[in-house]
């Protein structure tokens, strides 16, 4: 998406065959690119947040294995696999929980099986790291134009050039995948498509994420939108200034059973109570089917200090102070 | 309440005359108390929140009264009451929302009509002054006394020393009073009795009077208690972790509809949902029997810096920076 008038992906490999990612972070305070040279780079990445996301995540490690491909040794078969099984593991280690992350790494594992020599191995682990994330952002596309038709529906209702007010909780756009998102995906759609939307971001504490990532690239992509307290949803569904919600999620039981960030539950109960329609916008992968009801789904609970402590930049311009941890999801 | 071992009020007259009060700009940071030695004083602790909470201001605005009086000119009773309707009028203009405040500054005007010399006068301003607190004190009591009950028949289900689990959104406990409070009364009262309790603190954004002032009272009274992010409160309901919810209000309208901090209606659908028992503790002063309808109660629209802009310590210890504003109520 948009950023200072430039399309960007959230990862790319650029003209000189560099690894480059958006250092996240940084956000919203300073928009900076930084190169991953090494699969210890991309671990490191990974683990300091540097890139964070699911869909982000597992592209992230699938570049990370054809970066350990072309440094590991070529004199013989099995000394280039142990190297690639050994940046495995460390690429595995750095989020144990991040579902995409061990997927994508198998994924370029078994892709490589398939070629027998060293330098078609190498080739492949590039192929394979761009379908990894060619296929991460067609997701977030064609969810985007699933999307948009359910706010052009909402938009017919509308007087001309009257906004379609979409309430999201946490961040689920392009920042969190390779690009376009999943929550977001829809409202980039209809905004590129000319309808007019606009955003009620929440803070989405403990950690803000709405704050600092969904409304920074919503305001880069020019999509009008307002930051507001978690407490503040309601009231708003209350006085009809929300016609629809879109979250994305983190696990979807196979009897529909949605977890998402901490307070998506109190969004929905209003959303019911006031008539007005929820949507989750997901890929296929974040089903999990071996599970039936909710209540099921781990729950992770985070250090007492994301409550505690405030990151952000103080009022005269200094002491930016970096997030100190994030979730997988 | 108890602070460092001692019974405080937010407001008293101590053994030498002068009016004291708790300075709540620095909670949950420092504790310090500061003298108020004239009307002019009293206005400027009203207007940047030295003092704030609807109980509180009201009994601040009655002593302010009194101050005047002492202050006013002697000579003849038409200047001591030209004097103390210019003290109201500066008083009245500190929260002109603030209905206590008016309230307690009328009384005070029709208590002096009815003593015909100055001295008497005087006399009559400290003595309903101090009437205004204790009856401000006297309903926080009593909603103690009701509320007990309430947390008591919840805690005969309870195993021995298994406490009662109680949530509650923004401040209103004793430091929004002159003592007791509405919401954290039961509270008070319940745990002064010897019933185990644990209250959930909502951190209550945008302005955090529930981190900063709900759990700074809580934890100088003893009382066990977490401090959690608004989103957290139905997730907690799902899980059994509530017992019931104690509000306070600004308002309440004669159908029995509920204004109180951003938020609440929220929290209000998840007890709902998970069949869990929701009490509002108001004195009946907050009754407006001129309105049916919740939605016809006005809802102030704040500074957005509330939202941009945090407040508190850096992690060094420094930089304490004050709150930028405050509600009336």
């Amino acid at each position: 998406m948009q950023v200072h008038g430039t399309a960007y992906r959230t990862i790319w490999v650029d003209a000189e065959g560099r690894l480059k990612v958006i250092n996240q972070q940084l956000l919203p305070h300073r928009f900076a690119i930084v190169e991953l040279a090494s699969v210890t780079a991309v671990c490191d990445a990974i683990r300091d947040m540097t890139v964070r996301g699911a869909g982000l995540i597992g592209a992230t490690a699938g570049y990370g294995v054809w970066l350990a491909a072309c440094n590991a040794p070529t004199h013989s078969v099995a000394a280039f696999e142990s190297a690639l099984l050994e940046a495995a593991t460390a690429l595995r280690a750095t989020r144990p929980t991040a579902r995409n992350l061990a997927w994508a790494v198998e994924r370029q594992l078994a892709a490589v099986q398939q070629v027998p020599d060293i330098a078609g191995k190498i080739a492949c682990t590039r192929q394979t790291a761009q379908a990894l994330a060619d296929e991460d952002a067609a997701f977030g596309q064609r969810i985007g134009q699933h999307g948009k038709a359910l706010i052009a529906q909402l938009a017919a209702r509308k007087k001309p050039h009257e906004p379609v007010n979409i309430l999201t909780h946490c961040n689920a756009g392009w920042l969190a995948f390779v690009d376009y998102g999943s929550a977001l995906a829809p409202v980039y759609a209809a905004h590129d498509a000319g309808i007019a939307v606009h955003v009620w971001v929440d803070e989405t504490r403990p950690r803000n994420q709405g704050a600092s990532l969904t409304a920074w690239e919503l305001a880069h992509h020019g999509i009008p939108h307002s930051l507001i307290v978690d407490n503040a949803g309601g009231h708003l569904m209350q006085h009809g200034m929300v016609d629809m919600v879109i979250t994305g999620a983190d696990r979807v039981t196979r009897q529909g059973d949605v977890a998402n960030k901490i307070g998506t539950y109190l969004k929905a109960l209003a959303a019911h109570d006031n008539n007005i329609p929820f949507y989750v916008a997901l890929p296929s992968s974040t089903f999990d089917f071996t599970l039936r009801d909710g209540r099921d789904i781990p729950i992770e609970e985070r250090d007492p200090d994301e409550v505690r402590i405030m990151t952000g930049k103080s009022l005269t311009g200094g002491g930016l102070s970096l997030p100190l941890h994030d979730e997988a999801g």
